[in-house]
């Protein structure tokens, strides 16, 4: 699968909320979302835009690898997401076969679609308030188009500046280092 | 988990599935296995004896890594086995991750049990006829005791040699390389 994604800064969730409804967009599942980073014993993720990590929410646990990116406007890039049995497991194989702990990342998500989009308001433990707009596409798929659809939408819901394509994760590791 | 595990060349299954029978051990399910083993990109696991793999059964899918042997005499090592989603994807995520598939062993394994041993009559594509027998611990449990009483086991079953520390993968392996 190939997600394209991009997020910004939004002033304030209850505004936007309102907007997106205002278009027509359907509020759907809210989340607690708990990321645990890895790095990786033999390339720096942050060089090569790579990512890997154990994703716990309300029903679930994931392993997710996500692949550097395709582009430089949007985040296009390879996702691979499975679901597994629970998240101290993977963080022992992880760890037994080289992987490190970096750091986890801790955000309240709602969710919103809007015809082919997966809308999402980021509540991220440490950081400001961010908004982010996805399209999934097969592998195969064009996602130059889908790029372009995605910034139409940020630009009907009021936002022209203020896009960010470093992740959370990043985000956070910079706050850090200030 | 610590895993207590010793295995023999057996002559014929069905000899030695008459002997379980008489001793009074039950036949539980009987399971084709596909283990699709990986070599990591920072160490042999062949030299530090671990093994990561991803296994195939009936209904299931399962992450298994085996770490370092504990002893000399039996293959006591820390296992960590995880259900998954399916195969392809986390081919794809260790691939991704520097991983490379070594091999798939395919085996028809009949499990018995008795007392607190899990016994499989091993049928490998390629290799002879092998029994091996189990027992699982806790991590902090000894485990000089159950190698005892395992070896006791393959006695009350007439083997008192071609016992094998040497993995099925290696096995395989050996045989190709001679």
């Amino acid at each position: 699968m190939i997600e394209v994604e991009v997020k910004a800064k939004i002033d304030d969730f209850k505004e936007m909320e309102e907007k997106l409804e205002n278009i027509g967009a359907v509020k759907s599942k809210t989340e607690f979302q708990e990321d645990i980073y890895f790095a990786s014993p033999i390339v720096d993720f942050a060089e090569t835009d790579e990512a890997l990590r154990i994703r716990t929410t309300n029903n679930n646990t994931f392993i997710t690898y996500k692949g550097p990116k395709l582009n430089d406007k949007a985040k296009t890039r390879k996702e691979v997401e499975m679901t597994i049995e629970n998240s101290e497991k993977a963080k022992d194989i992880f760890t037994e076969i080289g992987f490190m702990e970096v750091r986890t990342v801790r955000k309240n998500r709602q969710y919103y679609t809007y015809e082919n989009f997966e809308i999402s308001l980021d509540d991220v433990e440490g950081l400001n308030p961010y908004m982010e707009i996805e399209i999934a596409l097969d592998d195969s798929e064009d996602y130059s188009q889908a790029q372009d659809e995605i910034f139409k939408l940020f630009e009907k819901l009021g936002i022209t500046d203020g896009f960010e394509r470093t992740s959370y994760l990043e985000l956070l590791e910079n706050l850090n280092t200030e």
